[in-house]
């Protein structure tokens, strides 16, 4: 039993008062955990697209004052009523997503889409009682995702909590918890390439190139990385991506492209853009008969999806996957195995680190 | 070896002169097999849609005169050269696409679509020297789909040819060679509804009822019927359908509807009427996490599908069948042993018999 636990804590936390405006580090007051709660250190965080776009609120439901940040790692604190497989002092990725392991999603063995603790970009309290753990000076703060882990203690569900190995460093593995396990598991687990295959994958970002790393973990022969920028292609040959088209440079669609690149249509795509237009194209780009094209980056809105239904009759599969199909709680654990026996490499996606609050070693910043 | 081996068989056919006029029962010469082709004796024949549609010529490419017909039952009668796993008096079903085991789709697990042999309706000649092997008084008579199985007599290409158990009754087995199997192999097959599932049918034809039959052979427990006819349903019972919607009776899209019916969508569905909105339906009525949406019906030239792409994102999956993924040799085999281990139920197809061609014992209709 942690010497704080019980006892409400005050600690560092970057502040998101308004909309667009720059965080302030504040001193705030995190209440202990309540039932199926657990009090996390965080030790380490990312910085992900995802905090940027809610902080900006542009057409998103503006929730202020709130403490973002989602990709994390770090360290149980306490523990709340009712919690059983977490105690003080377990290493642990916060998750923005959940498993309650009770609802029909948990316990079908295709959805990691819990009913009960799937990402809620919308609510800034805890399920328990509807309320805030964090305060400021009296006022409560909003969190994000369920996580907030811009904050050198937060409170989280104990379904959004992956227990990982205490022999992970936990300042590489923490970018397990978001984008990267996105693009690893769209491919391992979602496009599922066959050992010699090809694969291409649109956008790549730190999940386009978590995608590639998936697709070079799977022994595909050809990976091939679709971007409109360029200077993107040389930073994407460590992720094993081996050929590169910009839709820029041709006169004809990239599915056009592809197809003639690999006598028909790549085995499998990934895309990760978000953009309408390449989910088309990494859809018809994939070969007849037996291509599967997986969808892992976010639409706008009023996106529609358009393709000739005899593209489906031709027998390729059209996809989508939320978090990469990785079960927070059941699958990261494995996730950080793989990477502690050398399978899955991600040194290479940090490529910023910075100090951030007092108790927080690092704070990283992904490709 | 029989005794009209390699030479000119004369027999009764019924010939398409002209799009859209009755067939005339010609007196036929059907020539002898060449190189990887076989003779067959036809025995029994079904009338598909399919059959009509390419009669009537309506925006197809017209061929004629013409030989329809590709659902049958028949014998072996010879083999050209080079044929080793066919011998004359076997029984087989010829289908209307193929298998060539050589190319990278019949290599594929995943795929039925041989690169060779795969349904080529504009191709009314064999592969072999471009000819056809039918004449009437010295006129050459285009084939259909490689079958032809209006006639007494027809020349296939050994590849499309499935030899089946001679204990089966070919009268009642024909109608495996094209319908049935769609829609059987599209739920057994692709869209592989669990024990105790949900499944949504749309279109209650043939392929719908067999699709049907499918969900009824894997165990689910709720198969909900679409149609926008409902003097289908009552017949739509013995195939198993347990429930019914026909979307004139709702203000709301039929999707919503079935939503409602199955606490967010069913689990599987599978779409066999070739109309673009029961596709998009049919897609959007799955249950997101797991459901899985298989499109079986043909689509017009211009159709477009269209769906927002999170449904995707919402771990949905879309995938389209060509013959059920069956590999006709391969596979059609072990579909004939389910009948006859009476796992599956085929007489309640046949709807209608009659007398067609001297030495056919039946001209089956199906519902």
């Amino acid at each position: 039993m942690s010497s704080t636990a019980g006892q409400v804590i005050s600690c560092k936390a970057a502040v998101a008062w308004e909309a667009g405006k720059p965080l302030v580090i504040e001193e705030v007051e995190v209440a202990p955990p309540q039932a199926m709660e657990v009090r996390l250190k965080i030790l380490f965080t990312s910085l992900c697209h995802t905090d940027v776009y809610f902080w900006e609120a542009k057409g998103q439901t503006p929730m202020f004052p709130r403490i973002f940040g989602h990709e994390a790692g770090g360290i149980v604190e306490s523990v709340g009523e009712g919690v059983t497989d977490l105690e003080p002092g377990d290493h642990v990725l916060p998750v923005f997503t959940g498993e309650c392991k009770e609802c029909r999603h948990c316990k079908s063995e295709e959805s990691n889409m819990c009913d009960l603790l799937r990402i809620n970009t919308d609510r800034g309290v805890m399920l328990n009682d509807g309320k805030s753990r964090f305060s400021v000076r009296g006022q409560p703060i909003y969190h994000f995702v369920g996580t907030s882990t811009f904050s050198e203690y937060t409170v989280v569900h104990a379904g959004c909590v992956a227990k990982i190995n205490p022999a992970a460093p936990l300042d590489i593995v923490c970018v397990l918890s978001c984008g990267i396990s996105t693009g690893l598991g769209a491919t391992l687990n979602v496009a599922k390439p066959e050992k010699g295959s090809s694969v291409a994958i649109f956008g790549l970002g730190a999940v386009g190139l978590a995608a590639a790393e998936g697709a070079r973990i799977a022994g595909a022969s050809r990976i091939i990385g679709v971007d409109l920028n360029s200077n993107r292609f040389e930073e994407a040959k460590k992720f094993g991506v081996t050929e590169f088209v910009n839709p820029k440079d041709y006169d004809k669609p990239v599915q056009e492209v592809i197809a003639e690149m690999t006598d028909g249509g790549v085995d499998r795509s990934v895309e990760c853009t978000g953009s309408i237009n390449a989910m088309i194209s990494a859809f018809e780009c994939v070969h007849d008969g037996w291509g599967v094209a997986v969808l892992v980056g976010v639409p706008n809105k009023d996106d529609s999806f358009k393709t000739h239904p005899i593209n489906f009759l031709n027998e390729k599969t059209l996809k989508g996957t939320f978090f990469g199909n990785y079960k927070p709680r059941s699958d990261l654990p494995s996730v950080v195995e793989k990477y502690m026996n050398k399978e899955l490499e991600l040194e290479k996606f940090i490529t910023h680190e910075v100090p951030f609050l007092r108790n927080q070693q690092g704070f990283r910043v992904h490709a």
